[in-house]
């Protein structure tokens, strides 16, 4: 099976949990709105299926995966329909649940990391929403950020399995998203994670022996991961940090 | 099985979609944190499960839902849990999907419904917020609510099996979670309701035919209907609809 990937072709964005999903497990994909519009792919592509009055179940937003005749929309049940096709998820559907419940959370915290630079509305630039950012941000890296950490490294410190996973004994697809909120939030908010981290030994654990899994470190080498940049959910402005 | 679900007791807020599913389908479910704390309910058992350090799998805030002894967390999760069990779910798998997909996104428009008059902190007041909250709002009624009723409007309308439903030819819960959608925005947004049903009539049938129900429209006259106030993410600040 080829999947088609559609999102946005100049951020990691929501995207890059897909992409992390696919790379680790070596699938074969294409990424269409990053290859060249005269071979069908590019932005035309995507908008395509955005717009196109055929498709029965249009996603509401990228991203977006094709495969074969199916369109799945939505980051986290992307991965809830990927999981068991990549080997990502568990067998058992308590499992399955437990393990895209955490994703949600991912979500979660994702949507208020995104809000840390866009408290009034994505469709206004940065710069006409800095101070309601400046105290967004605030706040978030006070409260917020502690608590979702707080709650990853509880849920891999309970996983009875004590493998260092959070799920079970094996990599699953929320390992990996856990992977790239530590990266972005490193990206975005330096200080604060240096000083975060000490407190969260299992998560930097986690963290550092995925980058170590020679499949995501090939990609994280490679063309394919888009640098962290000034467009992505993940952005470095060093006044939000105090 | 009786279900029980655990939420915060004074308010409609996520929890409510989960209720509405629940008294659709006739369940047997205990509302916990609603029952006296003398018979072992009330605010003291939400908070022990989520402080609880023997809980395994904890969520990271309600609702969450325990079915025997399993627990549910994330509304979304909840839903997808309960979906087949309630016969509020089709069958194939990439109806489920579908449906789950949709479900997401109207966990995303409650999301920004939230941010309205908490743009800056859920820690905070509204009052603490109002000169952000008004900003945001003006933009949310302009360009968001549009969006995404007009999303819901057009999955209706594609939907090739004509029954008026969401996904295939029965009701499902994301049916319901619509219908809470339209009651909510009512309540907060009145005048901008009134002008965007207009539009989309599909959406305004849809939540008309549901209130009719017998299970729904008893639920709904009955002092298990917990009416919107300004603590729940539908609140009526008139000052936010400009």
């Amino acid at each position: 099976m080829r999947y088609e990937l559609y999102y946005w072709p100049q951020i990691q964005g929501r995207g890059e949990f897909v992409r992390l999903a696919l790379e680790e497990a070596g699938a074969d994909y294409l990424d269409v709105a990053r290859l060249p519009e005269k071979g069908g792919g590019g932005m035309r592509a995507l908008l395509r299926f955005l717009e196109d009055r055929r498709v029965d179940r249009p996603a509401f937003a990228p991203p977006f995966l094709r495969a074969g005749s199916r369109i799945v929309g939505q980051t986290a049940n992307i991965l809830l329909f990927l999981g068991p096709r990549l080997r990502l998820a568990p067998r058992a559907e308590a499992d399955r649940l437990w393990l895209h419940q955490l994703q949600l959370t991912v979500a979660d915290l994702v949507e208020e990391v995104h809000g840390t630079h866009h408290p009034i509305a994505g469709s206004l630039y940065y710069d006409d929403q800095r101070p309601e950012a400046k105290r967004r941000a605030a706040l978030f890296l006070e409260e917020r950020l502690p608590k979702f950490l707080g709650y990853f490294e509880r849920v891999l410190e309970r996983n009875p399995r004590r493998g260092g996973w959070l799920v079970g004994a094996r990599l699953t697809y929320a390992d990996l998203s856990l992977f790239q909120v530590v990266e972005g939030l490193r990206y975005a908010f330096p200080r604060s994670l240096a000083r975060v981290e000490r407190k969260h030994p299992r998560l930097v654990e986690l963290h550092d022996r995925l980058a170590a899994r020679p499949n995501l470190a090939a990609y994280l080498a490679s063309g394919r991961r888009i640098p962290f940049n000034q467009d992505g959910i993940f952005r470095h402005y060093p006044e939000l940090e105090g």
